[in-house]
């Protein structure tokens, strides 16, 4: 019997510039042998043009733009950290394609496959064994004197903050076109539940089940005390206009654009995409969180 | 044009033990006159039984244990703060009556009329122009020995926690049979939406919007310091085993059961009825929000 | 050489009731290594009473109760967990004994010798290398009608507090006769630096150095969400009164006073007693707080 | 009888760039008035040469560069808000020259007598009637490469901390040469007493009487779930090395050096100098506190 996908995209985490040279040896070493794995299984395998080209594996494999990756593969194979997964989860978003995270440092959250246990792992899901899990990505734009001038999709977050030198921002923030608050802080966020094991975390947010259809705003550094995070509907549109301070920024997933000016408007809803990923049967969500979160120790 | 409501159910605060007659004549001449409002709308008015025996009007209206309300009428008025709407919301749901609160104190969360603009709040209300919202109910019970020895339902939340002079408590929790963490704690609350502005506030939770089809988890005063809040998903069961701890309680919306013993599970899903409020048409959750958090004020 | 100590009391882990037969044994033989030890180098042993009579060590050496010991020994060891030192040095602390901890299970913020390195970190301590440090002591007593109903020491904290089944408790505090704030809550802690690695911390409270000469009060769940711990002088008197609540308890280091009763004041000041611990050279309170608040883990 | 101050230093809020021309009229009648008074009183009046520039006052009264009216005057009056105050009073501290606060707009914590009282307030402290507090300085030097660049006095606080779009920077915390920990966060925050009420609040730090003497360090959204501000002796030095990130600055009080480079370190040890503060008899920091924080308001 052989996989029940054909085309599998492979992608690797390249840092180019801060990569050192025996790191992207062993990432070659890595990539190669779950290649081979790959093709065993009578998977064609398709390398990232990026990561063919970091770790010159361009000669040994076909590669592709990870947009073509998307048209072309019916199954996605991200190596590497939750970082690198979520920068080709965003891509692949629109063309649906299913995708399996190996964790190449520490266990992730979304890379729930450690390295070692890969084949053991990937073969039954080849195979059509696995749980499928919809994770929803957040469409978010800039709009300046009513046109948008920045466009982004965010799997973790869209967080809107002060510059490192500057007091203060103030937002004020709508659901739906309602008045919510205005929120004098370092910042905001606005987190999908993947994004709730982020950043919100280190401010005290809450965590979100996956399937909790749900945005989690929650303020950086609130000045007004009686502030906390909130849950709101991911059927609605949540707008953080800039109303003072200086040297702001809006963040989606890192992805920053800088100089925000008094009056921009940052829009932010349900993207029509979702990001799919495939886990091991009898794959667990708590079982990661207690592992992550290291719930058995850090008490006193 | 006369009222759409035809029968209409109207409850009052009544505490006898602690209120004094000066109270209990304010109550009286207060429902007196909210009655013959509604019956000049051309509705009739019939009193929650304690109610009418409390305030002493049992002589000039007629009156019906809650349970007969529910039966008998087409809307619910309930006169006082947020305790009182939740004692009889519950004990409503399941006729599926439609209640508006209208708040004898300060304004609360769910009784959102001030007293003083009852008539012009309820004149269009009453002919149906009206926001209508439903809110979950959650349905608990304490099993021991693979018995059911208690059953409640809770609007705001279920409390399993420590007695005053005992240590911590340690509960085990699944959700749906998935084992979740071990919680050494004062206690776990596990709110609605309802009540994520109540006691989970109070240890760090966030507000859950009502439309959020969740449960908010959290643990009082835990001992793991990564602990966090986690809002779960209201199509699951959450079960809080009792593993260790001395002098434990089950507390349902304040209702309580004591003296739990090792082994007692809670288990808390979503109750098969729900709780339907009307408010002024332009009624607004935040506005509440703000009001009653304080949110322009206790900055620094 | 010998021991610049000569008359050494030792403690051990005594609680009869939990404690199985197996771990009585192990406690033996234990306490008779560390005993044994102590001859060596030229130190007379003497029992705790309780310590002697539980392991069945009371034939083979003399043993004193723990007041007794206090007038005699010039040195105790503690064999334990932070708990049972804290019980002895409470007992201890009018005779000014030092401390020395060796913790029987995982590392304790005071219990900071490991069991197995026991030979090696008693040595050069019983010759007089060690570093001193000393870690003050509440005075706490309950007031009922203007008369002290009950009196106790405390080295981790003083915590008046809720029923298991009761609401809220209110609390007038004053600090030296002056106002301070009214506390609605689930109750309300005032804790030594010492007592700022325990419970406090559950409350969301700051670690404080053993230097800082301060109480930290944090309130339990507090119903006004711009709350916060306050550091307070610990040469002032702190003063808790019983505003409102039902079942209400004052606890003093889990020694507890049930029933409070509306009026009753419990007022906290600084004993004249100090504890004085010994510990290694080299011992660092931050690498004890890196190890037991795994400040390493727990991260995402 | 005449004030015991002979020389009176009064200080405005002068903000030209953002300061209406009716504010500064306003600025202008308000400091007259106060300057009129204390002349009755038979003070001597020197204006702080910038105040008397940006309101026009150069013409009526003697004025003096803040270095100089710490030498020539033996009292000074600030008339404006907090920060206000801190910039002035970091000034004057080597002059030991005591201040008394004057709050033109909302109260503040340490300007705290109202506008509209200043006559009663001022007349008995003028004669020697008044309470006097000592706040702790903090002295703050950055070194590159074993050489101080950077020199600053603070009084509230030492913020080290990311950029706007930068990631987490990871900081290396030493205490009189003692590593206590690695942090990871947006940033770090070292405060005063004073600055407790200040930003180390909106991170969930605790209040600090005024007469502790500590700082307390707090994170700014720390990565480690367990990290907890901490209170440290103010006779220590604390240390932060940066070990990471990008676009790391510190800042002082709000005056930033920015661009921080890997191996900077910035240290923080408590100022020879101090703050002296004089308020009405009576004054109440507890009182402040409950004004300022709301404590009566934003519960639920």
């Amino acid at each position: 019997m052989t996989s029940k996908f054909r085309h599998v995209a492979l992608v690797g985490k390249y840092q180019s510039a801060t990569t050192s040279g025996t790191a992207t040896e062993q990432s070659r070493h890595i990539l190669q042998g779950i290649a081979d794995f790959l093709r065993e299984q009578g998977c064609e395998v398709v390398l990232d043009a990026e990561t063919a080209l970091h770790t010159g594996l361009h000669s040994s494999f076909a590669s592709l733009d990870v947009d073509d990756l998307g048209q072309h593969c019916d199954l996605g194979i991200v190596v590497g950290g939750d970082g690198t997964m979520l920068g080709i989860a965003r891509q692949l978003a629109k063309h649906n394609t299913p995708l399996i995270g190996i964790n190449q440092g520490r266990l992730g959250f979304v890379t729930d496959i450690p390295l070692n246990d890969y084949p053991q792992a990937l073969l039954p899901m080849l195979h059509g064994e696995y749980e499928q899990e919809s994770r929803p990505l957040m469409h978010a734009r800039v709009v300046r004197n009513e046109e948008t001038v920045f466009e982004a999709l965010a799997m973790n977050d869209v967080v809107v903050n002060r510059g490192g030198t500057s007091g203060m921002v103030e937002l004020r923030v709508e659901v739906d076109g309602r008045f919510l608050s205005n929120q004098r802080a370092d910042g905001l966020i606005v987190a999908t539940p993947t994004g709730s094991t982020a950043y919100t975390l280190s401010v005290g947010g809450p965590l979100m089940h996956p399937s909790i259809p749900a945005w989690l705003m929650a303020p950086i550094a609130p000045h007004t005390l009686s502030n906390r995070p909130i849950v709101l509907s991911d059927q609605t549109e949540v707008m953080m206009e800039v109303v003072s301070g200086r040297d702001i920024s809006a963040n989606f997933d890192m992805q920053s654009l800088a100089s925000l000016l008094h009056g921009d408007r940052i829009y932010v809803r349900r993207s029509e995409h979702s990001v799919r990923f495939l886990h091991p049967v009898g794959w667990n969500y708590f079982a990661t969180l207690r592992k992550k979160l290291g719930w058995n120790e850090g008490g006193y």
